[in-house]
């Protein structure tokens, strides 16, 4: 299929996301970099234009950090580990935290944690928590 | 319960599902094919009629790849192997995608990750994210 | 707090659910019953009254099987094993199905599993998918 | 940035959310208290508000029991261990329940179980159930 063929995809998600779960544990076991600990947001982005995102974050005894600025090309998926966001800020390891996530484009988000602290992975995913009141 | 007297169930679901999270695991654990890692896309079609399903895959750095054609028929489950999907291309291993799925008929979807990368298992699972503006 | 003070509950979620995965493992490791691999869904009802629950089981290649009759008293919570499930019939192990729930009144359905095929256990939860179009 | 620059966010997430699933293993494994058995609500509150919220927790053979007080403060997320609740009542190890939180303000609510019974750990997550009839 060349690029003239490619097909137009109707509009799908929300341009505001919140997930309230998120730690980064402090160590890992197995082979880097797939087998790090690390906590992911999976964007997908269908429309034929870059979504723009400004992530926050949010902590338990001090003021939210951001935003951080990250790009979702057209027709494509980005897993963002949060282990790699350094602007404003790194995100502390072993520390508990949450996080918003804005788009000036429908997006969707999911929310998966690889754990390897102990010798066999623990994972989890959830779709993350779509703010339906945003105007698509 | 004889043919003539099957209940017939009121629709249910949504025509049009994405999932963010995707990655098929390069390698596995443990005996074929139960405990080989893997991806899955759990339907349901309640109605009395065969669904027909269009399954997008989307890449970081290409462009989206199908349609990949699949029926779920009337009053049936299917549980689908991304690993299986080989028409128009066969799914990289280790690669991070995403997908969206659509259908002629309301359906539900679930996403479910068997990882057998280590000796023991990881599961993840969650409902699909549903596309609420579809027309039912 | 005695009875008549009992705080009375705002009706909350609906009255027909969908859980497109279900799975029951074969074989099991650990002290049973609780390491049991099982299936399992979580009903809540916060009403003051008792709700009746219809559950149908689909299968890949045969009829939907059903009705299961359940009761999940007023202001009580059940996690409900399919595994327990027999009347109509037992729920076969090692075999992909999907599930149903209607309720005669608003319910809220998690599902859960819990996998020690192996040595260690895996798990799996997320809130079932919910029939936003059933009449509260 | 100063306090006087802090962003304000707009509200998002609803007044109401139910958690059908809850269970505190009883053992764990490993060091404590991050490798402590537990099961976790993660709530995110957005606004510039303090918002105070209420917890029920439901049982399968005795009456609702609550409400437990819980403060999550403006701006900030707070991930509270069940294992923690102790007024009016510390919730039975080893006990199936459910559980609903209200709050004067809209949050979101994400649950988390670590169970650490056997040598590895096994995680679950799942965003909760949302009552959208709950007015913003």
């Amino acid at each position: 299929m060349n690029p003239l063929e490619q097909k137009k995809f109707a509009p799908i998600g929300h341009k505001r996301w919140a997930i309230p779960e998120g730690y980064i544990p402090p160590t890992s076991h197995g082979p880097e970099p797939e087998m790090t600990s690390h906590e992911t947001i999976c964007v997908l982005n269908v429309s034929d234009q870059d979504a723009h995102l400004q992530v926050w974050i949010f902590y338990g005894d001090q003021e939210p950090v951001g935003p951080y600025e990250l790009l979702v090309p057209a027709r494509r998926t980005r897993h963002i580990r949060f282990n790699d966001l350094d602007d404003p800020a790194p995100i502390p390891r072993g520390i508990e935290f949450a996080s918003i996530i804005e788009s000036d484009l429908p997006i969707i988000v999911q929310h998966t944690r690889l754990d390897s602290r102990q010798a066999e992975n623990a994972l989890i995913s959830t779709i993350a928590y779509a703010d339906t009141e945003s105007v698509m």
